[in-house]
């Protein structure tokens, strides 16, 4: 091509963004201005995808981390050839169009992950890059290379200023995750002004730090400098940083370079002077030149051909080795092992019983033996949350295999590395921390919740019952925090046999976020508790006579209220006990099984959780519960002290009942 | 005094924690005993503290970032001669001790700092810095300099993983606060086992890449080798970090240099193992020897001088300074200034209005020049939070009595920095963001509501009312996350003088922090609202004849409820309108009142918050509101499609009533 038309096809990219951005009247056209060249570079280059066949398994992910460019991603994919109309990208923001504000996973063909939220998109990407590493491991076979994928990405000041991109970046520079480049848009700008003003760290000796291979492109117009940096990232085995030294808004006189180009409209004088400027007709608006656009719509043809050789190559591959071959379609298609869940651990009724994150380990112990998708680890906190299965190796740079990760004290890094694991396909990932700690991930709670995205999030030391640690570790208002977080199932389990059936509905169902809420402490292995109800979210345990009075329970407390229910039994009251691990499972009953479970006629409602109150008056007209913080203590001392008995529990339902 | 007495000085910091870890049966031996040598020199030579007054001014502060080692910070507490006695060291993790598992803050003289979650006390630190520095600023003159105080920190590998102490350390660099010395216990362990397994970044590089002063200490019990890198340290303009190699559990001899040394008590046969090892006899437990205690002590009789050579300062200072002087002692007191808020901004009935941003930068602007200890800034949001106030200089390293600070995109930091910058004392400061990302900086705002640090926290973008931005921008469940932290008031104004109102409450009362969720989109100025009664947490806004329903709503809801309630009653029904800006503060007031403003007989109540439903059981029977993710388009768009309209609280307050 020539370099006239090489200029108009990243300037088509510039002005297809403002243009949108314009219409709007809302938007960020600063980066896709800025960032044109680069995106060029790398989507007409280096991207291997197939603009037909968006989730073709052997494609490179792109991650767009600075979601607020969102119109970048979505001019590359009108362009490319994505199933992503112009008349989209003329409805940008608007309501139900598929061009949201900041791009979201799961609306949009060919957005690979939800961004907008600062660093998730480069943390997610990291998880990407560990899963592609590990599938690799897993898969590759010399000369039999079926899982190349590499993890591409955009990233910008205010990605690299969050906590989570230098959690991530650092566990991504020890784990040597080579298939990472990123492009930093270098621009020295953020909303406020200069990075001068608060962003002066040198963030390549940083990523240096990390172990990171750095590379500095001055003029983020130079195609041929961005190429070639591009092409020795991919040389190097380390995971890659190009600082690209950009001007946010390229091409606007007037606000280019300035925290003007970020977030709002040109304006259409200045979007005209922009036009001027770069010698691009102001009108129409929206102008794709028919030769720029046989130019990108190449992509389809490449990217037909690309899937075709590599389906080519799965094909040899499963001739070679026919198990694994049948093993990888099983797991590119998301199916799990035929009698996976046939052997599910189930445990004897045991009044000593065991903690709930002890069963969770035992369960994870059958689990990762059924399923070689699997992979799991902690934030540092192994030995707390049980969350190593037996024989599990380390995934470790010099054992790219292993399926246990040791995130470090990387809460918020490990929730998007879930993310990204479980958004590439193949595996299973969950991973764990105390759930006073969920607080440390939440924003990656939120990115999986709002895209679906299966990420198992196991949280133990669930409540006050963690004892000694004290109110610093102790969660109190989490278990309601998570349950008001829209499309993420709470599970909080009374029992070994209650927890074997979390796991097997989160490892089922994929269709969203899971938050299990485990204790350090022992509970009872009860009798009564029914494996197969948990997925009603609520059930009843047992009728003790025609019942006055309900009590309900999630998790350590379903075993206090049995007891106080036998002793309000002893006494002559009828009594209901409901098991209550999940509010959202519950929710999705239909009324008659909801009503069946809690009859509108008995009012006479205690609920008793270690937690906050808040909330439960949807379902009971009485709640034992903290609305404080702690205390550091043994913990049978501290639910004495405030009020986790049965004697409180037998006084507070006979008040009810009176 | 001699080396012996210096050794046995260090052990019996080793043995006082390990001693007090054992009794407890639970603890982090670990710590203490690997920086006791670290923790002796600093606080036998460095750290400027009187014992006897732990509040006093001009003091130094010390925070153990890494709280799981509190037994080292209670054994230097009660060595030095601080109001905590052997009997509490005695009582290590029980009911109602001082002496909690992790240190809490307001609970045991002498902790400046709750910690425990990682990376707070790190952060929380850089707060403390700040107002140092601003307060040395405004206040210190040539010869008269009443403002010395450092911030020493013992950090951990923890801390240095967790994304928040990175903002932090990149901020602190920035600014260039020399006054943070953070030691660093280089040990090499975490609770998963050899940082081998996580972190292996090059630590030393990556602060240096901040552009802190970075030193190296190569054996963790080298006391002459701690105190000179201390001494260089002091001296150096940037803020320190001096990495000391340790070996945690240092003397245990069949667990130190392991994970096995971090977090249980050793044991009774490796206790005495141990004290075997460095030559402690192994009875008495809780040996302090009588010399050792008198070394340590002095720190009293120091301490006094010390505070009575400042007071006297400070006396010359009030002499040479009268004005200053006397503000000074105001603000050391935490007092207000008479007639702070005799002329709050009030704003008159308009249809049109204005976003309750938009009145609380209005506010700003008063309040910023009534109380000049008023100090805030914002997460790289500032035109959007519009916490900038007229006239503020920004606090950057050549101007450290500015008073805004630009923290960059670092909600987390910047909580914990507010944290910070509110325990240091003579400041109020509050930082802006938008309510969905109040989940990056969740843990800071725990501590906050923990702690009882009054830090406000003003959230703009407080609902789907955003508009464009979309989902990812929108909160949903927030403000129910929010209310559900004990001791965190949330206010969410309905107009611009419910808005000056929550700022009245927030500084006046100082009791806890705040979190105020204020609008981007515009609202009405409401004749009916009535300032005052902010404080009361709801409060009827007007009945419109003898009340059938009750509507309830807060912030950008309660015009709509108004509008709805006109309707309904020119439709012949009678309605009250609650406005409901707070259910903290509303649940703080006495029965009667609550009861007035909802009578238990008006069973048709409607609840109208553009969020999370969950919890408005508690008042209403029938709620409009968001369980699901908002939608990217323009916001009255999205109010319309999501139900926030007037015929629909209309149509849905009739179907109560009937």
């Amino acid at each position: 091509m020539t370099n006239e038309l090489q200029t108009r096809a990243i300037n088509t990219i510039r002005f297809l963004s403002a243009d949108a951005v314009q219409q709007a009247n809302s938007g960020h056209p600063g980066l896709p201005m800025g960032t044109a060249a680069m995106a060029y570079t790398l989507w007409t280059r280096h991207l291997r995808h197939n603009p037909r066949n968006p989730k073709w398994a052997g494609r490179d992910r792109f991650i767009l981390s600075g979601g607020h460019g969102s119109m970048l991603l979505y001019s590359l994919l009108h362009l490319t050839g994505y199933d992503l109309a112009l008349d989209e990208i003329k409805n940008f923001r608007q309501f139900e169009s598929r061009t949201p504000g900041h791009p979201e996973y799961g609306l949009t063909p060919g957005v690979e992950t939800t961004t907008g939220p600062l660093g998730q998109g480069f943390a997610t990407g990291v998880g990407m890059a560990i899963a592609a590493t590990q599938l690799a491991a897993t898969f590759n076979k010399p000369d039999h290379e079926i899982i190349q994928s590499r993890i591409f990405g955009i990233v910008t000041d205010g990605d690299l200023m969050e906590g989570v991109s230098s959690e991530a970046a650092s566990l991504a520079g020890h784990l040597q995750l080579g298939r990472i480049i990123y492009l930093y848009d270098d621009n020295h700008i953020s909303i406020d002004g200069s990075t001068e003003l608060a962003f002066t760290e040198d963030r390549c000796a940083r990523f240096e730090a990390y172990h990171w291979h750095v590379q500095r492109v001055e003029d983020g117009n130079d195609v041929e400098a961005i190429d070639a940096a591009i092409e020795a990232a991919i040389a190097d085995p380390r995971p890659s940083l190009i600082a690209v030294r950009t001007t946010i808004g390229y091409g606007s006189p007037n606000r280019q370079g300035t925290s003007k180009a970020h977030g709002e409209p040109l304006g259409d004088e200045e979007l005209n002077a922009a036009k001027d400027n770069l010698d691009w007709p102001k009108e129409p608006r929206f102008l794709i030149p028919g030769d720029v656009l046989e130019f990108y719509r190449d992509a389809v043809e490449q990217g037909r051909e690309r899937e075709a050789e590599w389906t080519q190559r799965v094909e040899e591959y499963k001739n070679a080795y026919p198990e694994l071959g049948a093993e990888f379609q099983r797991r590119m298609d998301g199916l799990l092992p035929q009698g996976w869940d046939a052997k599910l651990p189930s445990f004897p009724a045991d009044a000593k019983g065991m903690a709930t994150r002890t069963s969770s380990g035992k369960v994870l112990d059958y689990l990762s033996a059924q399923l070689p998708e699997l992979i799991g680890g902690s934030a540092d906190l192994t030995p707390s949350n049980n969350t190593k299965f037996k024989e599990a190796g380390d995934f470790e740079k010099d054992n790219p295999g292993g399926r246990y990760m040791h995130f470090g004290v990387r809460e918020h890094a490990m929730g998007a590395a879930l993310n990204g694991l479980n958004l590439f396909g193949g595996l299973i990932a969950y991973g764990g921390t105390f759930l006073v700690f969920s607080d440390y991930m939440k924003p990656a709670i939120r990115i999986a919740a709002l895209s679906r995205i299966p990420s198992v999030f196991v949280f133990t030391h669930d409540s006050v019952g963690l004892g000694e640690d004290g109110p610093t570790h102790q969660p109190i208002e989490h278990l309601m925090a998570l349950r008001a977080v829209p499309y993420l199932t709470v599970i909080r389990p009374a029992d070994a046999n209650e927890v074997a059936q979390a796991w097997k509905i989160a490892i089922s169902h994929r269709n969203g976020p899971y938050a299990f809420a485990l204790t350090r402490q022992n509970v009872p292995t009860l009798e009564e508790t029914n494996a197969n109800m948990v997925e009603k979210g609520a059930y009843v345990l047992k009728d003790f006579g025609e019942p006055e009075v309900i009590l309900m329970a999630s998790g350590s407390e379903v075993g206090l209220i049995m007891e106080a229910a036998k002793q309000l039994s002893a006494e002559g009251h009828g009594v209901r006990v409901v098991s209550f691990p999940s509010w959202e499972l519950f929710e999705l009953q239909e009324e008659a099984y909801r009503e069946s479970v809690l009859p509108k006629q008995i009012t006479a409602r205690l609920a008793v959780e270690a937690g906050a109150t808040l909330g439960w008056d949807r379902y009971a007209t009485s709640v034992i519960g903290l609305d404080h913080y702690g205390a550091s203590a043994p913990y049978k001392v501290i639910f004495e002290r405030f009020g986790f008995t049965v004697e409180n529990v037998v006084a507070r339902a006979k008040d009810l009942i009176s």
